[in-house]
């Protein structure tokens, strides 16, 4: 099972999250590439910080926005959306190869991430984005989203994700945050639903259901000392039950 | 000989210089890669009529700064002008590949460029981030300059160029812009001043004197339509006499 | 009648619009505060001549989005927004009085403008931002808008406007920008438009009916020579119909 | 003795320093203004602790350089500087007002900062502005530096400050933070000198002199737990000594 999590979201003289501790437990780095959190600085040592642990590289692609942390949806043009996509997989590209590594998916970021599930229009222009680029790119997306449709569609490999911290509905979608009983702050709860996703491709929904879960990536969190801790739990859990973490490439 | 033009300096609703008639008289297009002008959207389709015109695309790197158009001196450090650099010739890579063509060169802008003309540190860091992406990537310099002695004691190749419409000092040195007759101004002295530059390798000097001038490009401006003016009537004497307008490369 | 128009969009090295003309027409500017469009320096030399031609300043506030000129819906948090305005009209205001006048009233821009006519959040936090700053400034409104609604309600002067050259619909509605005749392009209809709005408070349909208008303020353009034109022909002809061009304050 | 400190200065969603508990130290807050640091929320919210807290909120004026933190010499010129240091205080002054107090100081940040102890024209620039928005408004400066002289030439008042954790040469300069000893770890010796500087007006040099000290404020760090630490003993050693801990003004 692979691990996914953001990171190089430093920028300037402002620190974000623990890169060090999370880059020793994920797969899959999803690295900042200056829209919403990230400078070049930043960007090159995470990607060199990825290499020198084997973790495979990932451009996470943002609307322009350092104020709002790529957080705030923002009605671009597709054509402003794809060209700001394009820019920003060529600059991480650039940052990358510096750091002897190569940047191998795309995950779109915060509000972008959020959007495209569901906008048709601006989903398509970060399909175009990508094939643009170099259509050998897998996309990181949330299951049965209309980003995951749209770049199916185009011959784009979407990789589809599961979230080790979030409850689920019956339908297979996510516990609005506004709910109790949203996130699970668990670290041994959180591991033990991680190995059950990646050994019976289920999972127990909030109201104590069963259901299918056909992730091939997890995402975890770095941003606080919490969440490292139960990122390593679920890698170690992972590993206690057998099961690699690898990237899904 | 070469023509190089700065071009896709516009950013946003904001608009500068009359790319499309410039671009029919350049061999080179020296591209804003958005940190002290242009933007995605501007760099693609800058490059997408470089392409078009079959002109020779260059990366304009530059400090960050776009309320100060990069014409600001920035007491940047190495690891960051070095980095700063290399992601801007990353993301217009991208914008490039986009459009069709591919960066061929750099040329930096504005205060970066007069700086690195003296400043060993910063001269270091923009060769050391050229050599990063790609070793063969030519840099365009002021001739007799620290950086191109620094580009090419690493390697690199340096082009020099003159200035078409700037008065010269007798040791080669550009009359200062603050001195009466540093720009002429009339289209057809101009010109022949570019035509001697090509066919004599040399240029009449402020006081009158004949110098050397051993240029592989000569830089023409498009920002205003009086420069237009300049830049077509130098293209147009230039193959008058028989001096191809073709890219250095 | 009042007459109000954008001005100070210029931003670094790049120009908009010809705010010199512009001035000479209007009695009330509206002036970029540097999130959309405007820098400290272009801010100041504005509200100078607004000073200078007797115009009222009043703070042009956006979404923090220089690349997209304050154009895009950006889904800002209502304390964002306020603190944002805020921090734009008190900006603005230092300008002002560095120029030797006053800030004295408020237009939201672009994207804000047309959101806060339907967004009732967004509209109570500009609101919020206006109240916390001077409970006296007025604010430039789409009539029948919900921002005019609920700065009523707040106690509030909210100023309604029409637009110079745009059609009507029957209900006083805006004609769609993407219909055909929704913008008039001719000075001397234009001009005639306002003249009747000012002295009968009423103006033609698309459709041929006629219709009540009831505004304080009448909005022209000045970032085209068109524009200019435009507006200079509405001024020429309220001054032959004996309207005086005045401030609504 | 006036203890101040940087506050403000998170950016949306990164944080910086542990501006609560060192609002409950200093009698003085440097507040960002959003050009190196802060954004209108961040401003708003530091603002209101500091009216909380009875301590007096000063305009943390800066270099615009979010990405470099306001910590990189920029050769801008005189014009630019002066109506960016009128807008930051403008923006601020609107920020205080909404929490209920005012900027009733100036403080350069960073590289203007240090810039201006030396730089006459930027020097002169920056009393400008002040003088512009406000001639009462003090300036917090290096002693003996060229801001001081400019400032007070000008009719400013400037408050000179001494600083708790740096070690100084005989001339009354600081050592530079290239060498060792430069800067004092140790809470309890940075307490004793400041209560020296309070209670004596000297301070014991690196090579173990004694010069005099003419400090109207004292200047500590909240950005780290250490730097909090020891300010918080400088307040503790100050009150202990019978030293009320109070803004100059």
């Amino acid at each position: 099972m692979d691990l996914n999590s953001d990171v190089g979201e430093s920028f300037g003289s402002w620190t974000m999250g623990d890169d060090e501790s999370i880059m020793r437990v994920v797969s899959s780095a999803n690295v900042a590439c200056g829209f919403h959190a990230g400078d070049p600085v930043v960007a090159r040592a995470t990607c060199a910080a990825a290499a020198q642990e084997g973790v495979t590289v990932g451009a996470h692609v943002s609307y322009r926005d350092l104020a709002g942390f790529g957080r705030r949806f923002m009605d671009v043009s597709p054509a402003e959306l794809t060209n700001d996509v394009i820019y920003q997989i060529g600059a991480l590209q650039a940052m990358a190869a510096a750091a002897g590594t190569t940047v191998r998916y795309v995950k779109p970021h915060g509000a972008l991430y959020n959007t495209i599930a569901k906008h048709e229009q601006q989903a398509r222009a970060v399909v175009e984005a990508i094939r643009t680029v170099d259509e050998s790119l897998p996309i990181l997306v949330l299951p049965g989203s209309v980003i995951q449709r749209e770049a199916e569609a185009a011959g784009l490999r979407a990789v589809v994700e599961a979230f080790a911290d979030r409850a689920y509905n019956a339908d297979g979608s996510l516990v609005s945050r506004r709910l109790e009983g949203s996130v699970i702050h668990d670290p041994e709860a959180v591991a033990a639903r991680v190995v059950q996703m990646a050994t019976d491709s289920t999972v127990e929904t909030l109201d104590g259901q069963t259901i299918g879960v056909d992730a091939e990536s997890v995402c975890v969190h770095g941003d606080t000392p919490g969440a490292v801790a139960i990122a390593t739990a679920v890698r170690a859990a992972l590993e206690d039950a057998g099961v690699p973490v690898t990237s899904f490439l």
